[in-house]
């Protein structure tokens, strides 16, 4: 499904004459519950394993290592140009296995609803977590649906755990970094943050901004097969780029240098950040990976990268350097260089 | 640890000198994001596997079939006589797993928490986390944490999904189900429910009722060892015993018929019950299980249910019978018998 074309199917399964809320009795595990789950969610993820309504999912593994992750999206608003919270949650899990090194394959799914929550929307959600899961090749194999009382949570809350099969052999680790890696921006930065804080600043703008947010496992999946010396992989998503890259460091013990003119960030968003006063540095992204890569590789990955279709602004950002230990640097565009020091606040609540 | 005897340790490690509540940059993905996770949650919760500190958990994996459960815990008041939300959280997946058939192994653990929460609450249910986990035998190995505004949530939500390997060889599942199964319940029922319902309405009684929350995977561990006759397991939660019977028998196409007196209560639980004009039977549990057994087996299982330190009061309580299809008879201690539907609305938001 195109971010352009939204397809909402208007003909929710749930007669939406006879609840268009969501009930406290909708997550109470009695026959409105079960019908909730059956009409509603079993219809959109049907799939073998879910279908056999057990406790929890029942499937298959093979010898290796598998990867297992957790993310709650409090995303606020729920509805943002380029996605929902509901998509948000399926490749924000996604991505988080992709960058274990992992084929992402299941997902599990679970729901804290807030009384009296629109159905139409949670229907619009469900349709959301079914297309960007169809997308990324995952399945919704078991769930959970709890309601609380209206005032008691804020709309909808979205847990996506999710498990994956690492492919033979793959460590990816900041353990792994050596002086001369290279480091590789997916993409142009802050796209994410800039959508969701322009929307509740009330901003227009010509050009409308939309969230980055991406299952990204194909192009992982796409590096990992031209090179065998991909050194780390991460999604600079709460904190941003700055924040991950100083987690890398002190995981590393290594040094990063950053070239500022090499960074990409959209012009609009560039223009955003100098109007609140924000360093795009620290903004989130939802569609973006870090690439650290052994130098000799790093042009073939750049350009394996550069061809899928989440890749096409991807660009050399860095390299790992000793440094004082554990710091990140940017060389500016003024030719300056200064400290990136991780966030200590919160630049925005509920970014995610 | 036992729950009569809690073991709080004041001694937070995090200066609640300097945070005495959570803050919204708590969740923020910076510096005190981590300080938070670092000081409190990977001192508390340190393993091989957590302590990668990757964007999700990797694992060592065998050839066979895994078991993937999640579930969220939204239980107002989040601490009660015999528990809290913590351990709770715990118990509920690892019996999800347990009923699978499935040896849980690792857990995610995911919090949502509104601004404002005490630091110190928040430091005793991540040592009932501990503790639960350790009882239980499973490991904390990826987790996340969110927190939104004041006001947003109601101060602590929690997320644990989990991953087991099942049994080789085993399949649990209601289609198993053949006329003469014998229903064994591991112990007294609805006493979960009458625990959180006495706190809510504030009634006082000379005996405390407690909550039922326990880890029943070593017994599972133990039946099967025992019976190879093992149909079908399930933990009656949300809806109670008669909800939980309604869908096994609505799965399998079969009938069940209970035995009132032999369905154990607890006294007092049946006395709260009169009181507020409830039926135990709708009450949840958090700690029985329900077993569908071969009656072949039915006095050996029971056997070993009684056993264990969970299952003191188990019972063999009804059996599978062709009946009209898929409905659930009660022969109640008059003699009559009554037909016990599934449960359509909510008896108790936030009972678990």
């Amino acid at each position: 499904m195109s971010k352009k074309e939204p397809l909402f199917n208007s003909n929710c399964p749930i007669p939406i004459t006879d609840y268009d809320k969501v009930l406290l009795a909708h997550g109470g595990g009695g026959s409105l519950s079960n019908k909730l789950i059956e009409k509603m969610f079993f219809h959109e993820f049907d799939n073998e394993i879910l279908n056999k309504m057990h406790d929890g999912a029942v499937f298959d593994t093979q010898e290796g290592k598998m990867a297992f992750s957790t993310d709650s999206f409090v995303i606020q608003p729920i509805f943002f140009p380029g996605g929902n919270i509901g998509e948000l949650a399926v490749n924000g899990t996604v991505n988080d296995l992709a960058c274990c090194g992992a084929v992402p394959q299941y997902l599990s799914l679970s729901f804290i609803i807030e009384e009296g929550f629109s159905m139409d929307d949670l229907w619009k959600i469900v349709q959301s977590i079914k297309s960007a899961a169809d997308k990324a090749d995952v399945k919704i194999v078991t769930g959970d649906t709890k309601v609380v009382e209206k005032g008691k949570a804020d709309k909808i809350f979205i847990n996506t755990s999710g498990v994956g099969i690492v492919k033979k052999g793959l460590t990816i680790s900041p353990k792994n970094c050596n002086t001369g890696d290279k480091i590789i921006v997916t993409g142009t930065i802050a796209d994410h943050g800039i959508c969701i804080m322009s929307l509740r600043a009330g901003l227009e703008f010509e050009t409308q901004i939309e969230s980055d947010t991406a299952p990204l496992n194909q192009m992982v999946n796409e590096i990992l097969n031209v090179s065998d010396k991909i050194k780390v992989l991460r999604d600079p998503t709460r904190g941003g780029l700055a924040s991950t890259l100083n987690e890398i460091a002190s995981s590393s013990g290594k040094g990063i240098l950053l070239y500022e003119d090499k960074i990409p960030v959209r012009e609009d968003v560039k223009g955003v950040c100098e109007m609140l006063g924000l360093d795009p540095l620290y903004v989130a992204n939802e569609g973006k990976l870090l690439i650290f890569v052994d130098a000799d590789d790093a042009e073939k990955v750049l350009k394996t990268v550069k061809n899928n279709e989440y890749g096409k602004h991807a660009a050399i950002i860095g390299e790992v350097q000793e440094l004082n230990d554990k710091i990140v640097k940017l060389k500016t565009t003024i030719g300056t260089t200064r400290i990136v020091d991780m966030i200590s606040g919160e630049q925005l609540p509920r970014i995610c």
